[in-house]
């Protein structure tokens, strides 16, 4: 089976690949070599581990977004400055010893005011807008670093990042309240803990402790603590992030869990959003991307 | 070397030792043998290996506090709820196996509603106390888990537990935020942090990230990155415990540079606090449960 193309999603700890053949994905593969573990010699081999068996006598080309592209990197793809199309512009390709692998990396976006950068996500907005080129309004992206995206006529106009997905594995992994948060959820305790940081963001420093001692004092159950940790968390984000999201045409992209959350607490605070499914965002984006490698070349 | 006495802090990390003689400290010895490696048979080896050289042949009393007093810890000396005297109440005696051990730990304090905990600093608090026994105001520990404490009439009104210091260990050597950070300091960029935190506490979520894009994108510098870091998250930790700083006499008891941060961030919003030596207080604290030990007996 080879691929007339290959689509590759390469962030900090994974790499996923798609063969494409006439337009539509017809297998997938995927490794924990993410740009995290690797030096800049061993994207190649990682590469080839994953789509060998894709590829042919001819070179195939390989289209790649994420963090492939950063400094640390496989080659830098250096950023572009929005207000830009989410991708277009600047693709580097690395040198590759294999004969068989034609690669382009896609760049990332950065913003100067407040300073912000993305790698990846810029294809997944690039894949919505392939569906729905006419949108005006916010594309968030639900993760370990949310971003919050202001998209008009076919532009990335603004952004803003928010830690809330890693802050929310530290602290229910590495802090004293690995002991308090675990399995379970409350759906309750999530929307009371949204509401209650949103009104007073400031206390949330005050209320991440009283989750240890209510788990001391008062048997706090742990999916009740970990539904109010991820509610202080996002709620927090939500007071940050308010002049993006109210009045608001608004597309959560991301992995399930964390849209219905998203959309819930949005949804509490009288904010209805739309969803799309992130993998077929990236797929959509990276295919943008080929198509108009194609035109160029 | 005989002690009368021996004082006893016991963390969760480490533990440290002092042999009084006479009312003074004349040797001190330590380990990393905290309450959080130590399974609860492992408690007295742990301890006679610090403090073996100064038993003779008869039994010495040892006067604990800290987290060996937790749950998990040697024994269990249940919290005392405030409002209360720092100490007094409750202390329990482990069983030993030595002949040479008489062992008292004392017990930490609970607060119902908002619930919260502590384990250690209020033997620092009765420390104080034992100098300043008619203080009325506010004891700021800051620490991993930083507490703020409402002292009046010689007891604990209430208290509240920020987990700022353990925030920003996990942020600066665990989060993406850890490429950023590094050696040296910022006053000025301290500073400005503080007052951003103070006045949009809601932002932090989002001022975070704009660490790592800054570092990425105009070569914020590791000394800037982290005295920002740190103002952030003490910035937003004073917004939210304004009700126990705002026209209040705050005495802050802790480790020499924490303190200096707390002082630098309350001048700034125009209040003025004192300090007095951790050590001192740790001390002191245990040797007013020393003297109340010795008059019950």
């Amino acid at each position: 089976m080879h691929a007339d193309w290959i689509a590759v999603d390469w962030g900090t700890s994974n790499l996923r690949a798609w063969a494409i053949q006439e337009g539509a994905a017809v297998a997938e593969a995927a490794s924990d070599k993410g740009m995290g573990v690797l030096a800049p010699d061993a994207f190649e081999p990682a590469l080839l581990e994953v789509i060998g068996p894709w590829l042919g006598a001819e070179p195939v080309r390989v289209v790649a977004s994420g963090m492939v592209g950063a400094r640390q990197g496989w080659q830098e793809a250096p950023y572009v400055t929005v207000p830009c199309a989410p991708t277009g512009a600047r693709a580097v390709r690395p040198d590759v010893a294999d004969p068989r692998l034609d690669v382009t990396i896609l760049p990332g976006l950065a913003q100067d005011n407040p300073a912000d950068v993305m790698r990846g996500e810029e294809t997944q907005i690039a894949g919505y807008l392939a569906v729905d080129p006419g949108f005006d309004g916010i594309i968030c992206l639900p993760g370990t670093h949310t971003k919050w995206v202001h998209v008009s006529a076919g532009e990335v106009v603004s952004f803003r990042t928010f830690m809330t997905g890693e802050l929310f594995a530290l602290l229910s992994t590495a802090s004293v309240l690995r002991h308090s948060v675990g399995k379970g959820w409350d759906d309750k305790a999530f929307a009371e803990a949204v509401d209650d940081a949103m009104g007073k963001p400031e206390a949330i420093a005050a209320r991440l402790f009283a989750l240890r001692a209510e788990a001391l004092l008062a048997d706090l159950g742990e999916g009740t603590a970990t539904a109010r940790l991820s509610g202080l968390l996002i709620g927090a984000e939500l007071a940050a992030a308010r002049a993006y999201w109210l009045g608001q045409r608004i597309v959560l992209v991301g992995e399930d869990r964390q849209v219905s959350h998203y959309a819930k607490a949005l949804a509490s605070l009288g904010a209805v959003a739309e969803s799309a499914d992130a993998t077929q965002a990236t797929l959509a984006g990276l295919a943008a991307a080929h198509a108009r490698l194609q035109e160029q070349s």
